[in-house]
């Protein structure tokens, strides 16, 4: 069981274009691709780091959707911190065994939960 | 100018010892080292990721300090995310062109305003 490094951060934000303006012209990264989720009720931009990894913001197109919700309650700021890990099912595992808090376990994303990390919502992405 | 990636996170707990007990018993991650800084009012303890980068945690010893007051206004949760850069003085430049606002310019640590990234007080690293 292992964490092995950073994949990706999620950024909460209340427009995707004045996020995307931040991102790409304010801090100087690149704007790989833009998208939208109807069933999370988000929009979505993505830029990639040169030395890997990537920071993907989000903004909700539904207020009753995870992302809006957290926007009212907490404002803009990082929504999860993905880590990479080798072994996703052996890590989840052990980290059950330790008496973390998981979502999502068996789905494509599984998560820490904030309670269980001092308020850091923890996704474990799979190398890929 | 240009971020490169992911270089550590900053995360504020109230407890150091319980901080600890989380992220190397929890989340599996190696104590590398602790620390304390009188200057900064706080205890620090860091864990290293195998594919690189490192994971701080940090818990206020002066409720003044600038931890303490974070954590009595915001809670734990993460307190910095800081980005690896090749070039700092260049990085800097482009960013204060483009109208970001910074913090601790021409010092030892260079961060970006909360203010101007929607919500993530960024640190620029230069590469080591």
């Amino acid at each position: 069981m292992a964490l092995k490094g950073f994949d990706h951060l999620v950024v909460r934000v209340k427009d995707i274009e004045a996020g995307i303006a931040t991102y790409r012209d304010g801090l100087g990264l690149e704007l790989e691709r833009t998208d939208e989720s109807e069933a999370l009720g988000i929009k979505q931009a993505f830029f990639q780091l040169p030395g890997g990894g990537f920071i993907e913001i989000v903004a909700p197109t539904d207020p009753d959707s995870a992302v809006g919700r957290a926007l009212e309650k907490r404002g803009e700021g990082i929504h999860t911190v993905a880590m990479e890990v080798d072994d996703l099912e052996g890590t989840v595992s052990a980290m059950r065994d330790a008496g973390m808090q998981l979502i999502g376990e068996g789905g494509p994303q599984v998560f820490v939960h904030p309670k269980s990390t001092h308020g850091i919502l923890l996704q474990l992405t799979p190398r890929s």
